[in-house]
Parts: structure tokens; sequence; C-alpha cells
């Protein structure tokens, strides 16, 4: 018995990462009038009027999809599964964040301005992860994406969420609901801010929070600049309160020139480009393979749209 | 039924962090008199003359164990098991390699040069290692230990080894023997350097190699100096035939001040500090731990000392 391979089309341009995603997928890339599933990896203007009876579902590139709504495509295809992106970038702030942690705990900012071999003074100084405890406070789509990557590093992780609905991780010694997040900054050695900008969580790190941390904790944001009280950060990086900071996102931002932390030597900032568009393609191929992959086994897709509730 | 207790002991000196480690493994602390085992985290000088004949196990704190070889204490208790902390440093070497490679590919080093928001020039700079082929050269201890952190970053790993028997692991695409190390550099996106300093790999990374890299390549050595030719690679990296390199050692090494490689923006020196002192302990706490749930287990001790072999 040979088993017919699920046929899936690519538009509107020919594309050698997202045809490897397909066939990495389990299924073959195929001219659309024999597809049973599309992937489209532009925009709305140039989708196709009509879709071929076979078309069962289409998986687009965004994970935004009000223009989709506003074109009328989903209406002309009632019968069709829309998939957005959403959920497909975590992936690439998650490794972002992860950078800027090693590279704090390992002392990297010092190691590239030394200019001299000074063995003995960089010892106590380079940290690991082993063993250290990492509050992730978020723990939504880039938090859990997250604890994945500390997970072989051997990091104890404390995990906070809104709920408190525990996450089941081995590297997860425990879940804490967001109304305790007081207890947590004494407790951790490392704090990645990964939550929601809403007012609850406005300046969430300030000079309070980061007064109970370790002259060796780094804070790592890669959420919104809101979220940290610049001014009190700025102070405790100044005094030696915490080991550093990485900072993907500000407050303001863009940061302006001649602001402090460009000249802190234990501040890395990076200017919002932890998902730059570059990388958005790979993260979506890597979508996509999962996609086709559960599409050929049947399973539940990931990021439907529903188009009866608009998003 | 109450199941009894495996009691282990340490010495000299008590230690919270061991203390941990034996309960971390299912044991509990006890004095010497009453344990079946001995966590030995000094030198043998002040090691006990005689055991308690319950000791059927000893943990020592060295990788290398050659003055307990001419103490004598092996020979004084020649029905005891003995292990050494062989293997127990591996993670930390791995986590700094991971910690270098990630800087590389995440742009750091120009991010913590710069004093303005330039996002829009560093979008092109800023890459993943996801869906990225990593070329691990030396598929020991150390790789093996850099694969697990590699896999959840979905990096493809391609493992050399000197036999070339096939690492099983969902992250390495292919296991490549060491005589067919020539066929690599084309096809890796970055090299990780962790194989030992033999005659047959001095100066296995040289201009030809570097030749047949990408300008986004990022070539990382935490193995032995002698490993890399040094003057090829300042070339490289003058000439961006290679995207920079992270170097926790080098030849020579020292590093003498004033050497090329202080000043180049896209090398990250560290002083050969990717295991210093204070990780050790951490390290083989991990290591008793796991020794530990071991023995209570019943099963095959890490790191076991052939006292006939004399190693």
């Amino acid at each position: 018995m040979t088993v017919e391979p699920v046929r899936i089309a690519l538009g509107p341009e020919p594309s050698e990462l997202l045809a490897r995603a397909i066939t990495d997928g389990g299924a073959t890339v195929s001219e659309l009038g024999q597809a049973r599933a599309l992937i489209w990896d532009g925009g709305p203007a140039g989708f196709p009027e009509r879709l071929p009876e076979g078309v069962a579902w289409v998986q687009l590139f965004s994970a935004g999809v009000e223009d989709w709504f506003d074109s009328g495509v989903f209406d002309r295809h009632p019968g069709v599964v829309f998939t957005s992106a959403a959920g497909a970038f975590a992936r690439s702030v998650a490794e972002h964040a992860l950078a800027l942690l090693l590279a704090g705990v390992r002392y990297l900012p010092e190691h590239l301005r030394a200019r001299s071999w000074r063995q003995r003074e960089f010892f106590p100084h380079v940290g690991t992860l082993r063993g250290a405890t990492v509050a992730v406070v978020g723990a939504g789509g880039i938090g859990r994406e997250l604890i994945e990557l500390l997970a072989p590093l051997g990091a104890r992780v404390l995990a906070v969420n809104r709920s408190g609905r525990a996450i089941s991780h081995p590297a997860v010694v425990e879940t804490v609901p967001a109304h305790r997040l007081s207890e947590v900054w004494s407790r951790t050695d490392h704090v990645v801010v990964a939550a929601p900008a809403t007012p609850a969580t406005r300046h969430l790190v300030g000079a309070r929070e980061l007064a109970q941390l370790k002259p060796t904790s780094w804070v790592i944001n890669i959420a919104r600049g809101g979220l940290i009280d610049t001014d009190a950060l700025v102070a405790a990086l100044r005094a030696g309160v915490i080991g550093g900071a990485g900072l993907d996102v500000t407050e303001p931002e863009p940061l302006p020139d001649g602001h402090p932390l460009w000249e802190l030597p234990n501040a890395i900032v990076t200017p919002h480009d932890s998902n730059p568009p570059r990388l958005r393609t790979v993260a979506f191929a890597e979508h996509v393979a999962d996609n086709v992959a559960r599409f050929v086994a049947g399973r539940e897709l990931n990021a439907r749209i529903d188009v009866a509730a608009g998003y």
C-alpha cells in the first residue's frame, strides 16, 4: 500500500526555506490546483480570488490579521481554515533574552573591554546559570519558550503568571501568582521581564524591587520599557545594587543619545531588535513546519483564526 | 513499610551546597559512623586513616587523582568504591561556549559599543541559532553537553568525533568522522572547537578552513589555543571572512598585551575562565547529586576510579 503524499502549495513567490518547511512537516510541495493547503507568504492584495475546492487550510504570514479581515478574503472562503503566525516569534525573543542573560552572567561586557589577560581578576566574576534561580515574570509565549532554553542549563525557574496556575516543567521550581510577585525578588538570582504592558505591570521593577536583588543579579527586559522604572534602574546599576541589566526595550524608547544607560558598563542595550524582520522569515518557516506536521497528522492547527470572533 | 533512608556523610567541612546535593540525590546527611558513603571535599592529607565498615563509596572532589594514588588511601580501603569529579566540569565550559556563540550571533559586541539607538542599522546583523547549522568539533564531554544546550534553540548540529560513531540526538543532523572534517566547513554556519589538543588537531582551523565559512560565521574555541592558527584567524577577522570569534583559549596563552585580538571588534576573548574555581564547587554539587541518586538506586556510579588501572 502506498500512502498518497499530502500536497501543499506555496505563494505568492517560490521560497526555498518554506518549501523545506513543508517537506520537514511531512508533506510535498505542489501546484495550487492539486493542493490541499496553501502557505501564503504575502498580503491579502495578491491572494487568489477563488481557491480550488481541494484547499482546506491556508497559513498566513502575519501575526496580526486586521487587514485580512478588511480584505474580505475570509468571507469569500467560508469552508477554509485560516491560521496566522501568532506565537511564531516568541522563540527569537526568548533566544535574545537568553543571550543577554548569559552575556551578563558570564561577564562578557567587562571581558570585551579588557585589553590584557587578567585571569585572576576575572575568576570571581564569571557566574553560571547552573543552580541559579531565574524569575521569569510573565510566563506567556516568550516566557515558556525561555523556560525551555533555561532547563538544560540547570537553572531553577520561578515562573510568575497572572493566575498562578502551575506550569508543569521540570525546570520550574514554583509558579507564583502575580499578586504574590513581591515575594519573588529576595528569592531569585536573576529576573527576566516578559509580561505584557498593562496599567498593573507599569514600573513592576522599581527601587524597592531592585534593592531586594543581589549584587550579582541581572535584570533582563525583552517585553516593554515601561515595566521597569528606568531612573531606579540607572541608580541601581551605578551603585552596584545589582550586577547588570540587559534591555531590548527601554523607557523612553528610542533611548535618546546621551542617556546614562549608553555609558553604564553593566548595561547591555539592544534597540528592540530581538525579532528583526530578517528572522521573522526563519521563525515563520518553523511555524509552518509545525503546522504542516499537524495538518498531515490531522491534529489541531496552531494560531487558527476565528473568523466569527474577528481575531 | 518504611524504607530506611540512605545515610551519607560529608567531610572534611560541613557544606550547605553539598548537603543539599545529598538531599537532592535522595539520601540524608549523617555522621560518618552511620554512613554508607562519604562525600569528601578535601585532599588526601586529612582523609580518615580507616573508614567505618559501613562505608561502601567515597566521592572525591578532584578530576585528576594522581595525588590520591600517591597517598595510599586507595590501598588502605580495597573494598571501597572511589569516584572522582571527572566530567563534572564540562557543563560550565559548554555554558561558556553557548554564551560566546549567542553573544556573537546576537551581535552583542557591536551593541555594547553603540551610543545611539540605531535600530535599522542593527536589524540586518542580529542572527539566530534557530535553523542554523553548528559544527561541534570534538563531541566528547563538553561537546555533548553543548548539544543539549543547542537543541532547544533549534540549531542543527554537525557533530565531529574521531570514530564517526553516530551520536543519537534529535539535534544532531549528522555525525562526521574526524577524517572527513574537511567537508564540514562549507556546510556549517558556526563552529565550536571542543577537541582535545593532539598533534593531529594542531591548527585544525586555519586559513583554508576559515575561507570556507560564511561572513556571518562565528568560531568559538573553549578547548586549547593551538587548535586554531591565530594569525590566520586574525586575518580572517580583519577581512570579514567570518563574522567573529569567541575565544576562551588562545595561542599564545596568556594572550600578550598589544595582541591584535584585544582590539578587533569582532573578537571576544575570555582569559581561560570558562570554569573558574568558584564554579567548580557548584559543578561538583551537581555531580554529587547525580552520583548520590545513582548510589541510592543501585545504579553504576559516574567517574569510578579504576585503582588497578591507575586512573
